[in-house]
């Protein structure tokens, strides 16, 4: 017995194969959809097409953009010097969000992860390579998460960097603002006190 | 500072506006667009884009259909002399997911609310008084859902229906199967109480 019409019933299994949205989350949006206006609901097909057309990763940086290079890449006001090595284009929203990088970015599409197959030769590393030769860096800010995967590609990066000269460093780990120690978890407050600094 | 890439934030904006779906969700879910092959995402677009082009209301019931009339009045092996009436397509998918009903369906989209100006003219209600008097209905099976406006549209039907000889009946509230007494709240065992039967 099938319950839904045919379009209604494709609908449904498309928005169910996005990341969180489950069975009835999916038959919830459909139901929307089918009750928006006509021009919202095409709205939102046009936003998909449109943004799958015209993104792009960026040739230098490998962050999501529109035009390439990126704006970030094209922006003459921010510092040479130092370049934030991450993990996926989110990551780089993040760090824009905070109001005080001002330098470059690097995006490595994943990170080094031997049980899954994925290699130093998998992630975007070698443009990175590149970079340090062609342009002026002096510092190598890595913000991969800190997960073992995140904490192998830190560790592989800056063995590989390290000999050139250029400064390599790693974003600290620890207790978050307005944490609580007791909810700590060991791994974390470990870091915390490895990674303690003078008063 | 603008984050995004105008067509990603457009993405994003789209999602945004979807119910359940918050700023973070909106963010994931577009990353994820981006992320996913060509033909997975503008499939998705036009899943949305079709379903809204062939969606409609089926003139005899109102329920959400493809071909008008929808499957479900035009099945000759459906009992013709009772007809359920529903908020919404929603209830007459979970209604047809029980497997018990073997009627008709009359939606009404929507539920008469004074409060926020809705009234009986305002919901599919003369469609259904049309039918009445053309098909040789026996029963209203009345599924408004038990809220104040789902009971008050019951009542008002029941009231309007009750004097041509048709009988009118209202599915049974309670306690669910598998709750709990102590942790129903008192409307719906108050409910449960009134509606109790002999053993």
């Amino acid at each position: 017995m099938k319950y839904y019409a045919k379009p209604l019933n494709r609908l449904i299994n498309e928005l169910n194969r996005l990341p969180g949205i489950g069975g009835k989350m999916a038959q919830r949006l459909a139901f929307h959809i089918l009750s928006m206006k006509d021009s919202e609901a095409l709205a939102l097909a046009d936003a998909i097409r449109e943004a799958k057309q015209t993104m792009r990763y960026c040739s230098v940086c490998g962050n999501l953009t529109d035009e390439d290079p990126c704006s970030i890449c094209r922006d003459d006001s921010r510092d040479d010097s130092i370049i934030c090595v991450v993990e996926s284009p989110k990551d780089v929203i993040a760090m824009e969000k905070i109001r005080e990088f001002r330098g470059r970015y690097h995006v490595l599409h994943g990170a080094i992860s031997p049980m899954d197959g994925i290699g130093p030769e998998d992630i975007n590393l070698k443009s990175l390579i590149t970079r340090l030769q062609d342009e002026k860096v002096q510092e190598l800010m890595i913000a991969t998460n800190p997960t073992i995967e995140g904490e192998a590609t830190a560790m592989y990066i800056a063995r590989l960097i390290k000999p050139s000269g250029i400064r390599v460093t790693r974003i600290a780990h620890g207790i978050p603002v307005g944490g609580d120690l007791e909810y700590a978890d060991q791994v974390t407050l470990l870091k915390a006190v490895e990674g303690r600094r003078e008063l």
